[in-house]
């Protein structure tokens, strides 16, 4: 059984390494898909992520995960992929209910089925509030793997 | 991989089906666990049930699911079973926040961690509104699986 | 066009009063339903309930309103009264949220659909609530009719 | 007795269709006002959404609803057409806090109370994710009136 | 500036005490009232569970706390203690609605306004979640203080 | 004790009145912190604002409230001027459930706790509501001070 964890990952936290730790456990495979967005400049590159992003997977050894960048519909990737499941992380009840809005809409449209995971402990932040910490000078080295503050140096 | 999916399942219904079935499709064992709780008591026997539940994994080719009684706490059946995940189902962010605060507490007492599924299309009905909805005579065979509308009888 | 405004009313506030008052202005009739359910113990006896709130529709010249005792399902009531929706107040998102799930049931079950009228400014406050400040001797006149406060002296 | 339907409707969805529908039914008149936000740029033009809806008015026969462009204000809208009700659609608790906010505005601001229909079935889709699915080449037959597709095209 | 702390207590917990920590830092004199609910009972007596209170500030060194019983309304507790503000602990957004709605009314009511503290990292269990770990014999050292404990055994 | 209310007070409400006032009621001093974000425009000057503030503080005689302009971190303002809590206004759930994801995030980088006043009465109107219903020509003298009012003219 395949699966899809499709976020814009800018940057990959340690909340997002998380859910993926915990995907890793229970697919055959897990695509980390990069979704870009032609809409939203992003902060980091998305070939330095998706770099950044294999060296995450290599050093925490999760052999069935695998990176790629996504710049259509994450149904598409999925039918692409063999992969029946969506992964998302929850963090509130907000979340949840934009989650649960684009979840029927893959039901309907692809017959993929969205699964939620915990954030986990150090998941309450975000990808941006991460970016915000950083460049007022803040340590964010619990919030993000190693290989992440390397790109940002 | 093992899991516990529990719950009260007074009665069991599609939507509980249809965590189950995506669960089955996941996990190398999924144990179906009739939680009972002393203090409220049960409109179908805890047993009865079990039969009923039993029968539904059989008509619908579940092979890797199995039903247990649950009288304790779930951390402690998943620490027997050796399953690492609980599963949940969710119907709204309500849910998601009642559900969040105790798999906040199975993660920290005993390091299991909770999945969420969406409950689906069926699964907007809860088993009390299905028990009141039948005390009234209507038709909810579209709710629950036929083997629980035999139990009903 | 009929609707169906169900509830315990237990007693009937002025937030209930207000939700009834839009509610006459759009429908050629509103059935004001006094929901009985066996296992929970009223505080105030559902006739009296009734006569009071009789009097409430006259001194509030609501014509189109008429008050019932509802034993049964709401849906069924709706059916009788050839009334093709069903009235509520919203309070907050946890109401909502409550709601949503009777609605999609009723709607399903019985093809009637649900419209939220919001609760207004003194309706934040509930039936249980009025009842507890009451019985603490607080002065309530804001909170419900006076037709009700006769009844609870 | 007279309500303003406002929104985007950038386009109009299935779910609009469902809310105006039973709308009609309830009011005497009912007025779509396309909202226009200079801010925001639109991806259909207004007029062309204006002439899209008032063939779907005509096809389903939604004899007392009438299209208009809104540039101001809605409770403006709502006093020159002397409407006294708002109409809104919720998916959602978050689209209930979102609504809300607005409301109590409207109601201090205008006396104009709004009223909140279930957006139904089919509306768990946003005017925006239509748009993204159709740019991916989707079909969304199932989630717009066929006078929309024909407006794409 | 003086303030009510009220909850049933029952048990008093870790979350319980960080809020107390907060609010004795602010106020002049916090006084934590043990609400006694005719309807409910407890599972700790709440003059034992008074008593293990008066322990716990004692070794917290919260000089300015005082414990109470609380038979009557907050609100008049309020105005005996001459206490302007009453003090919630939050874990999530539903408990926030449900408070909101009584701190609405204490407002109105008696001029008496709601603070909100954070309930703090080991807060998300409730008193009732760590009875039923702790009646199921699971460690819960880390959710109540000592003082909780020695009267649980 | 020191306390920061922050914000981008664009403008200056009766909302954010409410709480300061509670805050000053509470604290020693309460520094009213512009906050000014690079990547979005102000609607009104920051030190025009700023000005408009320091007249609302004096005329509301908030003699221990001081205002200041905030470029960088919220933690790092509390650091410098010595204060433990931030001051957070709420208004809903989905406010509350925003608002925790950054207090987490402030606990944990800098030790600073959040403590949250209801926003009140009139605070359910955001400052962009009331700029957009100033800029359509409406009365908001019950929503806005009357030194914000001057700063509109």
């Amino acid at each position: 059984m395949n699966a899809i964890y499709a976020g814009s990952f800018d940057p990959f936290t340690n909340g997002h390494l998380h859910v993926l730790t915990q995907a890793c456990e229970l697919f055959d495979k897990v695509y980390v898909a990069i979704a870009v967005n032609s809409e939203k400049s992003r902060k980091i590159d998305k070939d330095v992520m998706k770099n950044a992003i294999e060296k995450i997977i290599k050093s925490n050894k999760l052999a069935n995960a695998e990176v790629v960048v996504l710049e259509g519909l994450t149904v598409d990737l999925a039918k692409e992929k063999n992969a029946k499941f969506l992964i998302r992380g929850l963090r509130n009840g907000t979340d949840y209910e934009y989650e649960e809005n684009l979840a029927v809409v893959n039901s309907k449209i692809a017959g993929v089925e969205t699964i939620y995971f915990r954030a986990g402990e150090t998941a309450h932040i975000s990808s941006s509030v991460v970016m915000e910490l950083y460049n007022y000078g803040k340590d964010i080295t619990k919030w993000v793997p190693k290989e992440v503050l390397e790109v940002l140096k």
